[in-house]
Order: C-alpha cells, then sequence, then structure tokens
C-alpha cells in the first residue's frame, strides 16, 4: 500500500531504502566543509609524520595530493558526490589511489568521530569571524548615518507616537546593538577555539599523537582535552554559534519591521532603493519591500537550525548516529542568516528619509513628556507635573528640535556619546 | 572586508546579489510540487473555459500543453532550474512559448499567492494520505505480532524493572500508538480539505470563477471561501500537517529509544537484522544500529520545519513575503520523517526477541505489585498489603508466565483486546 | 561557595535540597485538577465496587467523603498545600483519616500513573471544549459584523496598499479562521477522548477492572487499550491539545498585529474601547493597545508550553519522572491562551472603524488589478493587460464601491458566501 | 455560552476581566526582583541629587526609606501583593505614603521601561555568577575524582561496547564540559554587564542624568549609551543569559542519561546514593533515579523559557507590551536550571561505582581498535589492520588495564592532561 509514495521507487530493495536513509543528503552537504577537511587531514599527516607512523616522503606526497585535492574540488575537477559514502571516504579513497599505502595510513589514529569534528570547528570559526565582520560593518554604517543629520523622526512607543526622536538617535540604537552582536560573534569563537583532532572515536588512541602541533598548524588557541568532552561538544558548539549569528539576526529582525512600517504608505518614513523592491505578478502599481521581509523573515532558518540540533541532544555521552542531522541543520542556519545580514550594511547607506512626512507625523502631544519632566526637574512631584502636562505641551513655541536639543541624558540627542560605541567598535577590529 | 566570503564571489554587483537573496532555492524547491502546480493550472483553465474567459479551443490546447509539460518534467525532458524565477513562471513561460496569447491568458484571474497555496494544499493531501497508509502500516504489523507469541519481557518503569510484562504487550502498545496517529493524520487532512484557488491575492477578482468546478475537479471535500483567510491559512496548515507528522514521529522516537536500549549488549532482548546494522570506520568489532538512531533522530527535522514556519507568522494579515521560507521547511520536515516512518513495518516485522536475555532479567521482587493487589482484593487494605508484598514476591511458584495470566485489567496480558484495536485499525481503512 | 544562592538557605541539608527539588511546586499545580482527580476517583471506586473489592456500603461511604471533599475543596474549607506530597496523595489521606481502611481501599489497582492520566484527561476535555466554545464565539461576531455594514478598507499585501478591500472581507475571513479553529478543538477532543484509568503503572494489573464502567461513568467515548500506550500517549496529548490552542492562537497573534497597526496615528483606522487601552508612566499623552499587544503576545506561552513537554519526550516506554514537568507546562499555556481568546469577541463587537481614515487610504492605483482582469477577460491576454493597467486605473469613475461590486469571484465582496460559513459554523455547534 | 469557564468568574465584568489580563501574575513575580528594583532606585535617587533634583536631605531620606522597605520586604513585614500594580509602583507609593513630595520625585527622569530594564539586568548578573560559580563546583569535584581512581569502563558508542574507557576518563569529559560551561557563563555576564538606567521610555530625556554615577554606583562595567538599544535589548540579553543556562543544562542532561542508564539491572555500573532514589506508590521493588531523571528534564524548562521570550521579539522598536511575558518566562528558566545544577556536585562526590559490574562488561573484542592501531603504527596501512584486528583482539594478554596505559594520546587515559583542565578553571576561580 506504500508503493504509490513519491521518495520511494516502486521495486526497490528493502537494503536500498536502508542504504539510501542512512546516506540521506550526506556527501552534497560534507561539500560544504570539504576545504575544513582536506585541511585538517593535512595536519593530521603532518602530525603522524613527527610520530614516525608516516615518513617524511609519505608525509611530504600526501600533503601535495591533499592540496591538489582542494584545488581540483575549488576548480570543479573534483567532484564530492553520490560515488562516494562521504567526504571523509572521498579523501581516503583519492589518496589511496594516487598513492597506495601512504594514503592507507592517513587515517590511522583518527576517526570519523574527530575528523567531522575538526572539519566543523574549522567551518564555525570561519563563519563566526565572517559574521563579527558583518556586524562590525553593520555598526560602523549606522554610527556613520548616526553621525550625519539628525532628522526629528517619532519615537514609539507600542507603535504609538510617544516622543521626539532622530534618524541619528534610530542609527545609534542600532550600532549599538551589532557592537554588541560583533562582540558576542567574537566571545562565541573564542570559546568554541579547541582544537578536537587528535581524540579519535571518544576515548583517545594508543599512539602518541602530537596535538600540540596540529592544534598549532591549525591555528587552534587551544586543545580540546578530553576525548569524551570532544564527543560531547557535538551539537553544542553549533548551538552555541548558532545563538550568535541568531542574536543579529534578531536585531535585524526588529529593524526589519521598523522598515516595513517606515516604507507603509501610511508612514512613508523611509524610501528604499529601487533593486530592495519588487513587483507583483497581479497588481502593477506595487513595489514591495520584499528584500525587508525576508531579511525579517531569515532568523527562522537560525530558529530552525537550533530546535534541529537541540532535539538530537537528548543522548547518553559517546557518539551516536543521530548527530549526522546536525550537520544539514548548521549549513541551513548559516546559508539564511549570513546572507541576509550581508545585505544590509549596502542597504542602510542608501536608505532615504523622507524628512517632510516624519515632521508632519510629530503631534504637539508628543512634547507632553519634556513638559512633565521640566516642571518635575524644576520641584514640582513628578506625579504632578505629569498631570499638568498634556495642556502645557500645546504651546507653540515647541518644536521637535528644540525637544531634541534639550534631550541631554547622557545617550540621547543632545549627547550621544557615539564615542563611546566608535571606541568599542574599534576595539572589536 | 567582507569581500573574502565564501557565499559572496568577488566583483558580484550589489543587485545579483539582492536577486540571489531573493531566489534563494525557490526554483529547486518547486520541483517537489511542479506536478500539483500543473494540476491546479489545469482546474483553473477549465474554471476560466467555464465562463468564457477562454474558449473551448484555447482549453483544449492549453491543458493538452500542460500534460505535456507534467510528462516532460516527469520523464526528464523538462527540468526547473534556474532559467525561471520559480515553477509558476515556468509553468506560464512554457504555455505562452508553445502557445502564444492562449497561454499569456493562463494567469488571468489568479495570482502567484493563491497557485502557491493551491499547490501546496494538494501537496499536503498527497504526504498526510501517505502518512496516515504509514502509520496504518505499522500499526497492522504490530496488531500481528501482538497476536503472535507473546514472550515475557520485563516491564520498566524508570528503566528500571518493575513488573512483567510481555512482547504482545508492547507491540499492542505501539500498535494502539500508530492507529492514533493514522486517525490525527485522517483527521488533519480533512480538515485542511479545501480549495484556495480562486482567491486570488487574498481579495477576490471582478471575474465570477466557477470555484466549485475547480473544487470538485481537483477533489477537494469543500471551498476555502474567504479570500483573506486563504492568505491567513498559509503556515497554519502546513503546522497542522507538520503536528499530524510530529506525532507519528514521537512515537517513533519512543520506539527507536527501546530498540536502542534493547539491542545493547547489556539488554541482549532484540537483534536487529544485518541490514539494519552498519560497521565502524575505527573499530572492527562493532555492529551498530544506526538506522534505528536515525529513526529516533527524524524527529528533529520535523520540529526544525515546525519552528521555522511559527517564526514567520507573526505578521498583519495579508500576503507577505517572509511566507516563502514556508516552503522549504515543510519539504524538508516530510523528507525526513516520511522516510524514517516508511522503514518502520519492515523492521518490526524482521525483528527477533531473544527469549533467554528477557527471561533471565525477570527478577522476583518484579510479582512484588502483584502479590500486593492479590492482599488488597483480598480485603487487606493496599497500603497494609504494600508493605508486605516485598517478602511474598519470592515465593518460587511464581513465574512470568503465571503472572501474565493473572493480568486481567483489560488491556493487559491476559485480556488485550486486540479486537477493539483492530476494529479501530479497519474503520481507518 | 553555592552559599549564598538565593532559592538556596544557607544551612539546608542535602536530603532537604533534594526533597524540595523532587516536589517543586506539585502540590500547588495539582490544585488545577483536583476536582477532575476527585471525580475520577469516585469512577474508579464504583469500578471497584461492581468487582467487589470494596463493599457497597464502602462504596457509598467513599463516594459521599469524595464529594464532600471536592466541595470543601471548592468552597475553601480544604486547603490542597505542602501539607501533602501531591494531590493523589491528598484524596487518598482525607479518606483514610475519616473511613479507616476503606480509605485505604481506594489506591487498589491503580497507580499514581494512570491517575494523573485520568485527571489530567478530563482536564484537557474541558478545555478543549472552553477552546471550541472560545473560537465559535469569536466567529459568531465575525460573522455578525461580516453581515453587517461593509465599508471599504485598504486591502494590503507586504502591508503595502494592494487592492481594495472591506471591513466584511475582514470580518468573514476571521470567521473563517476561527471556524476552522473550532474545528480542530474539536478533532482534537475526540482524538484524546479515551480513558486511561484501569492502565495502573503500564502494565495492567491482576484484577478484572471494570473499565467499561468507569469509561462509561466519566463520559469517555472510548477506552484507551494498551496500558503501555496509556503512558506513552502523556504528553503526546498535551502536545495536542496545545496544537488546537495553538492554532487558535496563531490567528489572534495575526488579528492582533492588524489592531495594532489599525490603531496606528498612522494607519488610524480602529478606536478601541477605552476600556481596552492604557496610560502611560512617563507620557500624559499616550492611550496604548496593551490589551491586543498582550492577545498578540499570548501565543508564546504556547509555544513554550509545547517545547517544554516535547524535550521530555526523547525517553523510551515507561515512565518516568521528567513527564512530572509536562504538567506545568501544560496549565501555563492554557492558563495565557484561553483568556487571551476569551476577550476576544468582546472586542471585536465593540470595535469602531474610522471609514473617512480608510477611504483617504485607498489610491487610484490600487483599481489596477481591476482593469488589468476587465482587459484580459475582454480578450487582452493578461500579461499585456497587466503593462497597461496602470494607466487606466487613474479613472475617476472607479470607486472602492464600484471595485468591490465588481468582485463576483465566490468568497470576494460581491459574493461573500456567508452562508457556506454559517452553515459549518452551526454544525459544530 | 462562555459564563461556565473556569477562569472566568460568573457575573464578572469585562473591565475587570480586562484588568485581570493586564495584571496577569505581574506584581507576584515583581517579588523575584524587587531588590533589585530597590537598589536601582537607590542609585537612581543618588543620580537625581547629584544634578540638583532631589536635595540632599529628600536623597538622605528616600535612601533610608528604600533601605526599609528592602528590610521590610525581606523580613516579611512588606509583602507585594495584589494592592500594588506591580513592584514598581509598590515603591513609588511606599515612598509617598512616608516621605510625601520626596516620594513623588523618585519617578523623574525614569520611566518604568528603563526601570524594569536595569531590576532584570542586575538580577541576570546574579543569576549568571550563581551559573558560573555551579559549573566551576561541579568541574571542580569532577576534576577531583579524575585525578583519583581510574576504573576500567566500557566506552560506548551507540551504546554499544566500543573501546575500553575509564572512571577517570568520565569524569574528566564532564570536567571540562562544565569547564566550557563557567567560561560562557562569565563570557555572558561581562556582555551583559551594562547600566541602562537613565534611559527612560527608549528615548532618554531632557535632564543631564549622571549615568556614569549610576553605573558606578550599582557595579555595572559599562553605561549602555543608546536609549533606543536599551529598549531593543530587553528579551535579546535574557535569552543570552537561558543560552548560557542552556548550555550548562544539555551538558547535565546527557550526564544524567549515563546515570540513568548506569543505574539500570541491566548496566549495574552506578549507585546511587539513597536520597537520590525514591519509591513507587504501587511497587514496592522499586528504587527509582528520581533525581537524575528530573535533573535531565530541566533542560525542557530553560528551552520552554527561551521560546518564550524568542516568539515575542518578532516587533519594531521601540517598547511594546508583549514584552511584558519575557518576564515569568525568564524566572521559570531559571527556577529550574540552577537548583538542578546545584545538586550535581553532591551527587557527583557521593556517586559509587561498582566495579565488577564495569569489568565484567569488558568484552575482547574491545582491543580491536588498540590492535588494528598497533599494527597501523608499525606499518601495516590502516585499512589493512583493520580488518586483521577483529581476531587479534582475543589475545589472552590483553587487559583492560593494559588498554588504558597504552592510550597515549594527549587527553586519554595515560596521559590525561588534566593540568590543563585545572589551569583553565583557576583561571576563572
Amino acid at each position: 500500500m506504500m508503493s504509490d509514495l513519491l521518495w520511494q521507487k516502486a521495486g526497490t530493495r528493502t537494503d536500498e531504502r536502508i542504504m539510501r536513509f542512512l546516506a540521506g543528503d550526506d556527501v552534497v552537504l560534507d561539500r560544504e566543509f570539504f576545504l575544513q577537511d582536506i585541511a585538517a587531514s593535512k595536519a593530521h599527516v603532518e602530525g603522524l609524520a613527527a610520530i614516525g607512523v608516516v615518513t617524511a616522503e609519505e608525509c611530504a606526497a600526501l600533503l601535495r595530493e591533499l592540496d591538489t585535492l582542494a584545488a581540483d574540488f575549488h576548480g570543479g575537477g573534483f567532484v564530492l558526490d553520490a560515488r562516494y559514502e562521504d567526504g571523509h571516504s572521498a579523501i581516503e579513497a583519492r589518496l589511496t589511489e594516487r598513492l597506495g599505502d601512504a594514503g592507507r595510513k592517513v587515517h590511522t589514529g583518527r576517526s570519523r568521530n574527530d575528523q567531522i569534528l575538526v572539519a566543523t570547528r574549522l567551518w564555525l570559526k570561519q563563519r563566526l569571524a565572517e559574521l563579527a565582520a558583518c556586524c562590525r560593518e553593520v555598526a560602523a554604517v549606522c554610527l556613520r548615518r548616526a553621525a550625519g543629520e539628525a532628522l526629528p523622526l517619532p519615537g514609539y512607543t507600542h507603535v504609538q507616537r510617544a516622543v521626539v526622536s532622530s534618524t541619528a538617535m534610530w542609527f545609534a540604537g542600532f550600532a549599538e546593538a551589532f557592537i554588541d552582536d560583533a562582540e558576542r560573534a567574537r566571545q562565541t569563537l573564542a570559546w568554541i577555539d579547541a582544537n578536537p583532532l587528535g581524540t579519535a572515536a571518544g576515548y583517545g588512541v594508543n599512539l602518541p599523537l602530537d596535538r600540540e602541533l596540529t592544534t598549532r598548524v591549525l591555528g587552534f588557541a587551544r586543545m580540546q582535552v578530553s576525548p569524551i568532552y570532544a564527543q560531547l561538544s557535538r551539537g553544542k558548539f553549533e548551538i552555541a554559534a548558532l545563538d550568535a549569528l541568531g542574536s543579529a539576526l534578531l536585531d535585524l529582525r526588529r529593524l526589519a519591521w521598523d522598515l516595513s512600517l517606515f516604507t507603509t504608505a501610511e508612514f512613508g518614513f523611509v524610501s528604499l532603493p529601487a533593486e530592495y523592491t519588487t513587483g507583483s505578478s497581479i497588481m502593477p502599481n506595487k513595489r514591495n519591500p520584499d528584500v525587508v521581509e525576508l531579511m525579517r523573515a531569515s532568523y527562522s532558518a537560525v530558529a530552525a537550525a537550533r530546535a534541529e540540533i537541540e532535539q538530537l541532544l537528548s543522548l547518553p555521552s559517546g557518539y551516536q548516529r543521530d548527530l549526522q542531522f546536525s550537520k544539514g541543520a548548521l549549513f541551513h542556519g548559516f546559508s539564511r542568516g549570513l546572507p541576509a545580514l550581508a545585505l544590509l550594511p549596502d542597504l542602510l547607506a542608501q536608505l532615504a528619509w523622507n524628512p517632510e512626512r516624519m515632521r508632519a507625523a510629530i503631534e504637539p502631544s508628543m512634547y507632553a513628556t519634556d513638559v512633565a519632566i521640566e516642571q518635575a526637574a524644576a520641584g514640582v512631584p513628578f506625579r504632578d507635573a505629569y498631570r499638568r502636562a498634556a495642556e502645557a505641551a500645546a504651546d507653540p513655541a515647541r518644536t521637535p528640535e528644540a525637544s531634541l536639543a534639550a534631550r541631554v541624558s547622557p545617550g540621547a540627542a543632545a549627547d550621544p556619546r557615539l564615542d563611546l560605541l566608535r571606541e568599542r567598535l574599534a576595539a572589536l577590529g
């Protein structure tokens, strides 16, 4: 009765279906970190040479062939596909084909378990570095624009007009947000910057592997000491990386929400550059902010990736095949999250404000807080001042500019302290 | 500073990067429901003919070309790839290429919004029917084995030996679980079985579309009435389908946990057929239950898919581009979940128990509950009986078989009421 | 070094801390379904009487005392608090205190495992019935208002003005949404309507319990047959109930988003009744739509509850203490979700539209789709019509009313088919 | 028709129901950080004095009364309950009652928005410090035991016996895990260690608030500069704290899984101290590892808390009432997570291994990897060595001790490098 399942070809034998289920899209996913796998293999070979398991000649040959393989893969001369069980076997197969016994030695003292750990670790480090770079770049653009013009903009709470704000304050807010996100990416990178290579299947091996050497060669900050912990950290480190990515994407989500509202006809505060909008298949009149919407939506892929890995981690210690599914999830989250962030600096740099619409949206009642605080500072108890403020706010002498100029609390319009933010950003440089 | 990002080729112009971001992997994903999109297009064409927007000749030609396209797609003669923006445009482009103006008419009165809704709806109906079929098949195998031998098996709570159970009880438990899952799949299918075609971009159109006709032609149980609701149901129905899938996968997760434990050397209750196990890359001695582990892990993809869609749905009414990301998530969840279930009937049919190990694991203390209840039934207050039971349990006359035979509460070993389960399963037909 | 932890009083002995950790807030949570626990205890007593484990006199006395306990609990004369381990022990303790040995007999043939299952099941049935009632009531109000005035309202996609819509279409959209939600609540109720009482600790007992009787007395639609499945369904059924609740709350979230936008100064389409808004502690000028925001936010509690239970269910079969945490999660989800829904009918009944602002927001370009389809229906190929529509839309003869009147596709303004929705709602009655 | 809802008393007027919905359990939750709110109020008063808004006498009186309030709250003389809208109003009400106009001045220049931010921030800092301390303590116990005896223990992959491991390796693995968790807690604490007080409702105020002073007085590492970002960080920082907590709880989950298996009759490797186990209500024979199961389950509360907050954060910038729900979620996550961790050091310190059962579980085939690597190191290509290893493993000269002694790769049994772990732990001290 199941024979009409699309994903199950008629006549397929059980063991073929099982093989397909086991393989999943593993070998395709492995393309993503094949170069990292090769780099780690080179380090492992150097380590084996250091303890005499491969000779100097074998070592040189292996390193040369690994470089060739990387170049072939990069150039398209080598395609990682279903001929191989996975990327790890592909490397060994290629080396054996080219170098015979020397190729067979490359797997000595390592397991697919630490091989995948180290490739993933190197991949994660690159992605976190990119994340940090993206966030710094967003922050830099925001700071630049915050230091530029400070057009009056309604400040909202509950999406209701509340007090006068400015475009400079808006940009400064997101500058600080992405500085924090850059810092978190960096913290996370430092946290996972530990070399798992040499822990084998999770219990170490009976070889004096030179783990200090591979740690140094691969540029890790430290050795991940315990083989058991190396296994326990699978999924845990991936989640931490996704957490750092998610932090930035959550800020992007809120920023995109602002732009989604600001570009409505009703608000009309912002015009997006034409290339950031698209038309409609049925409505000729529309220019839609699709890019902004997909930026807003991109957090969902990070959340999904996190959920997928988190669900796997209810396990005793030691490797289990469940963990295989963490790989695709991780790639999915980053392949959505990073490109969404990468488009942001340019979008923010080009975003055009519409000062007339913004000014028209500032109502006299928005000065009420100013009045209340003036009176309170003059000795009128705040709660009494609060009650009287509504009337006084209608004074025609009040302007958005005056309101902003009086906003002297540090961080606010008249004392934005961009210097402090610039300092933090520079320190993350 | 971002130029070294892997996913961002050097020299790429901004608008190319934006196009790529907008497109994502949409056109590739659209392959998944391209046949459904063609089927719905045929119904739409028939509807247009019924109200005179296309002539009978045009209608015949369009239907013919749509069939040809389906056949070409199925046979590989037509490849849906990046030449097209998405599957929807591909259909229109092909019809226009072949039929000129008639092809251009096919989009009259519909929007990509209802086009994708109806294709997704048809796809979901097929997947839910498959899910129901899978669950029924699992339940049937379980019932068959429950009606077969009833080998004594320790019954656990807290993974501690508690009372005597049997293989028949174990199978009956999962039979009832998957009957419920089949029923839920069917309920969900009925719940979403409503035709969104004809609701256009979410506000209807100025054409008297024959929606009753398309509803009938496409085999929907009812019309989804409100165009606004048609849009609101995007994501909502996908989540419901994933909920139904998840229900079965959560049961599979617990079943796989049982098998994971039962196949350890320590428990040793179950042997898996050889094709369900794999070897190790470093440890020649191992036969690992990888299939069972991946079955257990497969729920994570369903959870991820659900999370991804759920995160998108914090939006005002009306279509928003965010919803595009629901498509890949949905496919991911089902492409992992259904194959995991599909392997289960065969695995359960072949699973071999190890009666000696199971019997050896039954300790005298496991009769204590029996004794306590006997005494209680004989008038000794339960709490007092409970206190005295521990000693009495050691009576050598007690055997697993006797314990099971005395388990006369309906549903338990001596009165398993498989008839009730068979009835429910039959009713799900 | 831990001694300054707030939640860890200095000098606490380890075993006290363990006891506190094990107890959690269990006994307080048990208040929530104490009445259901009492009702199930009555049924169990009747069942024990039917098989002679308690005498007719004992049965009468036990039923009387259980009624008294329910009345005392309801009236405040009996407080379920930390004197008891949980609600289950409280019942037994009270009966034993009042009736001696007869009280001790009440636990014969049941376990806390099936006791908590049956109390939860009864509680879930009530909540799902309330959910269905809530959703029906929302749908009824929406249908009433959809049948009333049909004021022109901009129809949005991407929160950009797209085509003319109406308040009637908006209400009809949410009517259909909540009809579906009511149906799902009812489906779910039917799905879980199975009696677990009599399955003991998950393996049945050596007593011919009259499970048909307790099923009938407690008003269940069927018996949950397998004791093993009764345990496996813990958490699974709770998640299904939360899924049904979440479906309605996701619709509420989108509805609340609409209201959040429509009540901004920029949109200005809707005025909320004064009691649905609140003031600000610092800004005297504000009236904020806090109720609408908390309605929107309430889905989060349902998501959290679902996540909490889902995380627990990666376990082998058989009861495990982990499942205790499902209780508080379930209560949390429903205690947030149902009250948010319950406020909705009244809010929707009183919601006042601002027709001038809505009309002012309708721009000529919003007729472009109408024009394009007119031309296409007149034989101009759609893609060509589309290109020409933009200019034609500026025709001053076009009005929102005319646009709506021409929207003749079933479900749209000129043919809303409220009859179909009324029928479905009536069928759910 | 809704009048029978349990949570909706008959005859309740709409506005009372709305008030109850708005209030939720806010005032009760506010007890949790009432002391932090008082501390922040003191700093705010000092700041107001520094800029002359309150006089030195008023300042002294306000500080005194705030101290009294804290003492009364701590001692039970002041109960924060439903008489107050929330903790913030309670403080102001009390000060006004005792000091008249001076009391009314305390809210000058601050909003409930920054008031709740600063109280939450202080609370989070304390919790993260406790989390770090917990993790350090767990790591210290693990290191101590890792340096003690190294009993042979089967090392598992796929829960199948794989290679020889030891209790020392097991403890070292979790030591490194919790060192990482402690470091992450510390990183997170540093990341959120920024003072939001003085940012008012999110746009600053027209007062030269001395934010450097309050930053110093409250012990923050830096000022959170932008008022807009202060609002944007609500939820974001809470999630980061939960991420750090979750990292430790995920490790605890895997540790608890090990103990759950090791304490089964089938494994029998570990005995738990009696106070960590409980009996059964129906099975007199059982001693169940409930504490371990609840430890394992505690991650679910952290996941739920995270999900609840994450769902709220799809919002434009600026405060929205939705965020109120983040408070209860945060408290829930930490109130479950920290106590579960706090019981761990003692449990690990007392945990007793059963060396006979462990040794009996070590089979000859577990030496196969050792053999394979020996041969490979001796020049036999690994893949060939692998094939021959199975036979050779049966050599009776092989013992667990010899296998462990040969495990010379750094981190493994013969070179555990506990020194490296001790250094890292000390650096976190």
